[in-house]
């Protein structure tokens, strides 16, 4: 039927008929939610005659920017379409042979359209609130089977961002698990992916541990190991396999002396070839990391795809990233939940050994599909007709009179071309090729399942050689090295080999989860809003999706003047001078810049500012981060105004004195609050010679109105997945921009294989691609383009005021907390339920879930204050939404009244015994409520009830019984 | 969960280790359903030891072909893909300012990614079963009301084939309507579109109609009227609002006289001016027809886009086409279903005026859509602003000294350029931009909403005038002319105007249905198979969908070619020699089909060949088409068997004799049988000077084994969207191809604009666009080339070994009806319900509604035999879900066991209470059965358990009451 219809019902003619002058409806307005006539009647509900005056009042003016935003005009969608085809048209797409960890590789039409083009998929959270996120859980559980089986190891995460962070991670989680001295080193083979060494030097660096490269392929034991890493101790040992060279080393000996040693062993794996190699987990590796990129996932000029990390049984609970597994729900039914959350960083805060937070959870469903779409045989094949390419042209070379490197190679050929390198590279371009030139007298080329004979036929041409012809057949290499180990075993495997039974598959999970295609999603500080087709679209096209990275400058002159359009506006918006997009996400924004601080206060001979101040109301990852570049963090209190308590803070800036690194705070505040001291606390931290790092996660409350580059902050790190509608994909992937002053400038991250990724003074790559997750930038750039300067502002206030409006609605059923000035919060708000659930013992977790019955997303739960729920409710989210999740709230308010009147006990309450299931209702019925009540409480449109597919599933019951792979089929038997 | 996980658990090593020579896996495997061991499977239930043995047995060796089927070998996904991008490169896309009913538009991304390109919506099958539809059957009554307001008549249809084939339509509604002499003219005002006249004409020969083309403008009594139709009387009227030159005119006067002299006026309307423009119906006219692509729907090179029709009060019981009604279902709600059944033409027969079957259904919800979403302020600011160019451009011309013909106009204005047109044409094709030569002095041009300034500019220069400067306001129109009345009044076209709102109705929508996308469609003769998404692909490129149709030949290379390979292979796979793709639904190319046989017969003298033999048992549609071409039905008997009685065949033709023009047969049978009278019936026939029309509907049992254009077969029409894998999109678009020997090919169609589209000699038009529903000829395209010969013969057999498994898991449980040589059937099965229904009162429909509760559509009731179930599995399900659905099917009749036990009264029956809602276990239960039982019978996987919206629904109840434009909200309240 006419779902949920507007309650205002026939507009008046002279609504509807509007003049003739009136502006055609532009995209602000299919952006912002409510309608201008919704917008007046908020105000009035919150007792503002305008947004001017909202926001007069919530901001502090102290810091508030009078002046517009000067970006160009918005544009419609159309136009803005055809800009976008416009910068496609710049790039040029050649086939990449470069490999480097970055391949050619179909998408299955019905993957890319069902999930990577399907909101339902892309749209979705990250599966906090595992009742309605058992569709993404099971692809993950599915994507964690692949890595476990493929690289032999006991249990593998649900994602990292890249290979090189992976690999960094290991580090650091060898680091942790290894028995031997503080100061041993790291000991990384020379044939490591040049950007993976390169990004574990520097996260190495601010740790103070050293990384030695060598060429550990004749190691055998435990002398010859200690002899490689120049007579030093070793706490961990990393290798590719195989090596960048296309190398394949049987690394069972180096394992073996690794761990008589007392370090642990780390392979950076090609998932690919496991399916023909013995895997890491047989030949001794405690640890396996990787990209999941040549699964069915375009290059994207470097990203995003999907990092992964698998361990041996032991380290499973030292994993950093997320974890799915199996536990059950209230009715016994086997269920998907996140595992092991105590791990995450926003527990764990100063002692994580990682900060990883978004990862790359839409890219790991697209890889997990492709193995299921393909099974077992399929990806078998793929690799045994890719490695019979790559036999050919070395072949081929050989017969050429060409010397090949690698005498046993997967995909990959190094070919010694004497001084010749760069006029074989030339000869492949002008063939429409790139190939890799390693150096003067080196070139290595990647076959991948693309890879056609006529490509093969223009790569020998280019080498002088004749044409090679691929024939399929077992490689033939020692039997050491050839898999004998089954692999993806379990159905679902399987089962969906047709498109048809594919297609299934994919709606199916789809129709589990809820995402923002089906209602409000009030996430605080997650800022869930439109993330409109326009700004997606891009995405998919060729001419963005497959470049390679590393290929020659010329080639990506469209995305590269599309980065540098953002990283301008960016600037303009933040009123910071210079921005990077390298960082994958925010964790790895907020680390670089970190590192810049770090950076420039070596740089000024101040070696001993390591002391990081951070709030007690921080998001953990902010500590997290601080100690991953070196610092050592203080923590600031917070008054009970929410506001951070500036007589502490004065307080320990005395105590530390020169040792003062930086303060890190989020503005407006976590609490969601615009605090009026943020100029009074940058002062004083400047004065005391420290930096301020402003934590851009709430950015959304300042576009138009606030600059933190302008208001006292010297770096910021931004979260294009929050602010700029990159969606969240159910957890990544996102881009977490850092934006500086320009003093900070030169220490913004580069990249070893791409001068113009950023200063040649700056620390480092922090991501494995030079541009990080670059074939999603298109959306906001497109978000910017589309909205204006005034649009961006319009955005900002709406966000504000339907945030004060819910507040307003719902603050006679439920305490709100803080409020700036005038009792006006920032853009989102924080329910107590401290006193409710003292008073009745229904919990936050109650709420939450009782609100699916009612067809929510649950606001953010217990952060930043424990017993509290927060909600975001963005600017996209219409009037109707808005007052559909107030009445919801306020319904439930009820609920819980009748349990503080002693009708009902919480134990029996319709509270504690949500969500309810379709099934439930079919069997007995044992609750002192009516199926009814349960299941389409007040305000439920029977023709949109979203059914969650399980009940409430018990967390803890999973994590002492840990399953993290697909569970068999005989477990969901009744 | 994994869902439905295959039964056959690990599989051996052997299995999964596949010998390394095994080919990739390709196209064909994805498309086929069952994989090589299920096959093998499959083959020894029915008891047949291959494949090629099945087809041995079930096809008649005379029919038989040996040799393979010659096409191209098939290609790879990627590699389609790759030959698609390089035709779409050789279409040169230009700015197409031709208008004639073809217009630039904007789909908005939302509605393009989410309905277009989005399986939920286009995989659905027409809304037959209204339980699982209740979402498109929204969406289209959205359509009728946006027709009904916008046009200001009662009653909307729920789209037509194209505005021609509409005014076409309307002919023969107002021939049957109005009261005048069965000798009277249809007067035809020459400002209707050419396309359209020549279509008109097209269907107006051979039912012995007059067209009459006049200047109408001035036409203001039944005498002036009676002159401009050459002193003839008059039973219809048809003008053009605005007229193909631009004029606007005030046709009161025409209008009121017509309806003096007794005959019914028609108005072909442009909807985007009628929201401007007083509607059709304040100044008299009793029919609307026209086109709805501008509302969103690209112009794909002439197609498909929904044409539409709107009768005044009294006129909705004879209208054309399907129309959506609400009803109520068994608990009272509203529900909504096709209305007024009776007036299909599969009921009347040969006593139908319209053949029309397949309509636009997935372009009429775009339309819908695009008008919900802009809401009629966005709508009227379009047209204002599209007016505004207009004028603009007048205003240049006239400023500039070019005469401008219309004084009032829309978006259309007529230029007099004496003798230039040529040269202004010429110079705007330099500027990139197509305008229309009218004749050599007179060139017209059109603007749309994506006119752009710059555009307008070059159109400017190419006449050699200023460039115009528009500005919006409101036309200058006589009062007379302009709109007063309001329009789209409902809240649904005030709810979703936000993208957010916007995603989440067509989600909302979504979900309430049943598509191909969850589960098997066994519907008989409708073959529900794979609609692949790299099929899908291109038609949403715009090198294909910003086409126009008239526009010069050299722009549209590569479409032209691609719809020759496919007329070449079309050729190829059914013997014939000649086929024309213009036809745009199955029932226009059997129209083609039999105007070319009757093209034929006159070309030969013989005038006196009327008589049509038709088979008892054949489509309503056959019949229907028959009458159109001019020809007089006679039934033949169907024998006992499920055959055509040869008996009464030579009775029948003795009788007819030298009237014998053709006979109609479906082959294998509507009954799903491979008739071994095949060549002995087309003997006689032949033998008599009739031709053979071999009914493609059933084609799917055929390729690659037999040829009707060899086997005895002088035409035949496909049905692309039926084999040759374009979606159904809930009820078309469509294409049906008539493809004739080669003594026929000279009366294809062809069409006055386009010398490519047809033989000189042809028919006529009978399509609005020379090649019909272009834009959707990739989808077959793409399918031919992915399978190749041997992978289309394989589904073939698939498809025939499917039907043969699923009769013999049910022929236990159910009598199948018919079966041809050792007691096999075609590719189709027909149960027979009959006994049961006489024993227990359980009825087909109660067989097809319970099968809801079981998660499946139902398959095709009562046809060809009244009280049966026909089902076509297709080669695309997969050998689990054939089972899911035979032991669905076997689960049912153990509940209609209970009834024939007398163990419950079938009214108070489960099958009876189907089907079951969610909503209804909520409240009270009082059946005898439990909910449990109800809701999730055996085999149902509760995580894909499909909840129908609504429960049965009262058909009658509509019709009696009828409603066919959006029902007030109020009615939806409990």
């Amino acid at each position: 039927m006419h779902g949920v219809v507007a309650a205002r019902g026939h507009l008046d003619r002279e609504m509807l008929m509007t003049d003739a002058t009136a502006q055609a409806p532009d995209f602000v307005s299919r952006h912002i939610g409510p309608a201008d006539e919704d917008l007046a009647a908020m105000l009035q509900t919150i007792g503002s005659d305008s947004l001017a005056t909202l926001l007069d009042k919530a901001i502090p003016s102290v810091i508030r920017s009078r002046a517009a935003l000067l970006l160009d005009a918005a544009d419609s969608e159309p136009a803005v379409i055809a800009e976008l085809r416009a910068k496609a048209a710049r790039n040029t797409v050649l086939t990449s042979m470069i490999g480097l960890g970055y391949y050619g590789t179909h998408t299955p039409g019905v993957i890319r359209r069902n999930i990577l083009e399907n909101p339902a998929w892309y749209t979705a959270y990250t599966p906090y609130q595992p009742e309605i996120s058992q569709g993404r859980l099971e692809a993950l559980l599915n994507f964690q089977t692949v890595v476990s089986d493929l690289t032999g190891l006991a249990t593998a995460g649900a994602s990292l961002l890249d290979e090189a962070t992976a690999v960094a991670e290991a580090m650091t989680l060898m680091r942790r698990g290894s028995k031997v001295d503080k100061d041993a080193v790291l000991l990384v083979d020379s044939q490591l992916m040049p950007q993976s060494i390169a990004v574990t030097r520097t996260r190495a660096t601010p740790l103070g541990i050293e990384l030695v490269v060598a060429d550990l392929h004749d190691v055998s034991d435990a002398d010859g190991l200690r002899a490689a890493a120049g007579d030093r101790e070793v706490f961990g040992v990393v290798v590719q396999y195989p090596g960048a060279d296309g190398r394949i080393v049987d690394w069972t000996a180096l394992a073996s002396a690794a761990h008589e040693a007392g370090a642990l062993v780390t392979a950076a794996a090609d998932l690919l070839a496991l399916t023909l190699l013995t895997p890491p987990g047989e030949w001794g590796a405690d640890i396996a990391v990787g990209t999941s990129q040549r699964f069915g996932v375009p290059m994207g000029f470097g990203g995003p795809h999907a990092g992964y990390i698998s361990v041996r049984s032991g380290l499973e609970r030292t994993m950093p990233g997320r974890l799915v597994g199996v536990s059950v729900d209230a009715d016994g039914a086997p269920a998907y939940r996140l595992a092991l959350q105590t791990r995450e960083q926003h527990i764990r805060r100063e002692k994580a050994t990682s900060n990883i937070c978004t990862a790359q959870v839409l890219l790991a469903v697209m890889a997990s599909m492709y193995a299921v779409y393909h099974g077992p045989q399929g990806l078998r094949r793929i690799a045994l007709e890719t490695h019979a390419k790559a036999r050919a042209l070395h072949d081929a070379l050989e017969a050429g009179g060409v010397e090949v490197i690698p005498e046993h190679f997967f995909d990959t050929v190094t070919a010694v071309v004497a001084g010749r390198a760069d006029a074989v590279v030339a000869a492949a371009l002008e063939r429409g090729i790139n190939v890799w030139k390693v150096d003067a007298d080196h070139v290595s080329v990647s076959v991948d399942e693309t890879t056609t004979d006529a490509e093969l036929a223009a790569v020998a041409t280019a080498f002088g050689v004749n044409a090679p012809t691929p024939e399929v057949a077992e490689p033939q290499w020692p039997s050491e090295l050839v898999r004998t180990s089954d692999y993806l075993e379990h159905p679902v495997f399987h089962s969906h080999h047709s498109e048809t039974a594919m297609l299934r598959y994919l709606r199916a999970l789809a129709d589990r989860d809820y995402a923002l295609d089906r209602g409000m999603i009030p996430l605080g500080s997650c800022t869930m809003k439109l993330n409109a087709t326009t700004e997606m679209e891009a995405v998919t096209w060729p001419e963005f999706a497959n470049l390679h990275p590393f290929a020659p400058a010329a080639q990506s002159e469209g995305i590269r003047e599309l980065i540098h359009d953002l990283e301008g506006w960016l600037c303009t918006i933040t009123g910071y001078d210079a921005v990077s997009l390298q960082p994958n996400a925010g964790s790895q924004g907020e680390f670089a810049g970190l590192l810049a601080i770090h950076a420039y206060h070596q740089a000024n001979g101040d070696h001993e500012r390591k002391i990081c101040l951070i709030p007690a109301s921080a998001h953990g990852t902010n500590a997290a981060s601080a100690v991953m570049a070196g610092m050592k963090v203080v923590v600031v209190k917070t008054a009970a105004t929410g506001e951070v308590d500036l007589d502490d803070l004065k307080q320990k800036i005395k105590e530390h004195g020169e040792t003062l690194a930086a303060i890190m705070v989020t503005y407006p505040s976590t609490h969601g609050v615009f605090e009026d001291t943020i100029t009074e606390l940058s002062s004083l931290v400047h004065e005391a010679g420290g930096q301020v790092y402003v934590d851009g996660a709430n950015l959304n409350a300042l576009i138009g109105h606030a600059q933190p580059g302008d208001f006292g902050g010297d770096v910021s790190h931004l979260n294009l997945h929050k602010t700029f509608c990159i969606p969240h994909g159910g957890g990544g992937p996102g881009v977490g921009p850092v934006a500086v002053r320009s003093h900070l400038a030169p220490y913004l991250p580069n990249h070893p294989l791409s001068q113009e990724a950023g200063p040649a003074t700056g620390v480092g790559p922090i991501s494995a691609a030079p541009f990080g997750s670059a074939s999603i930038l298109p959306i906001s750039w497109a978000y910017v383009r589309l909205m204006g300067g005034a649009g961006l502002t319009k955005a900002t206030e709406t966000a504000v005021l339907s945030a004060n409006y819910v507040a307003a609605r719902l603050k006679e059923h439920y305490p709100v907390l803080y409020g700036g000035t005038d009792g006006l919060i920032a853009h989102e708000c924080i329910l107590d339920l401290r006193g409710i659930t003292k008073d009745t013992g229904v919990t936050v977790d109650d709420v939450a879930k009782r609100l699916i019955d009612y067809g929510f997303h649950a606001p953010t739960m217990s952060f930043p204050v424990a017993g509290t729920l927060m909600v975001e409710p963005t600017e996209s989210e219409s009037l109707a939404e808005l007052d559909r999740f107030c009445d919801a709230m306020i319904a439930i308010r009820e609920e819980i009244q009748a349990v503080a009147d002693g009708t009902v006990a919480v134990a029996d309450s319709v509270l504690r015994g949500a969500p309810h299931t379709a099934q439930s209702m079919a069997g007995e019925w044992d609750h002192p409520y009516t199926r009814s009540e349960a299941t389409y409480p007040a305000g439920v449109d029977p023709l949109r009830k979203y059914w969650p597919p399980v009940r409430r599933i018990d967390g803890a019951y999973g994590d002492r019984n840990l399953i993290c792979s697909c569970p068999s089929p005989e477990a969901f038997e009744d």
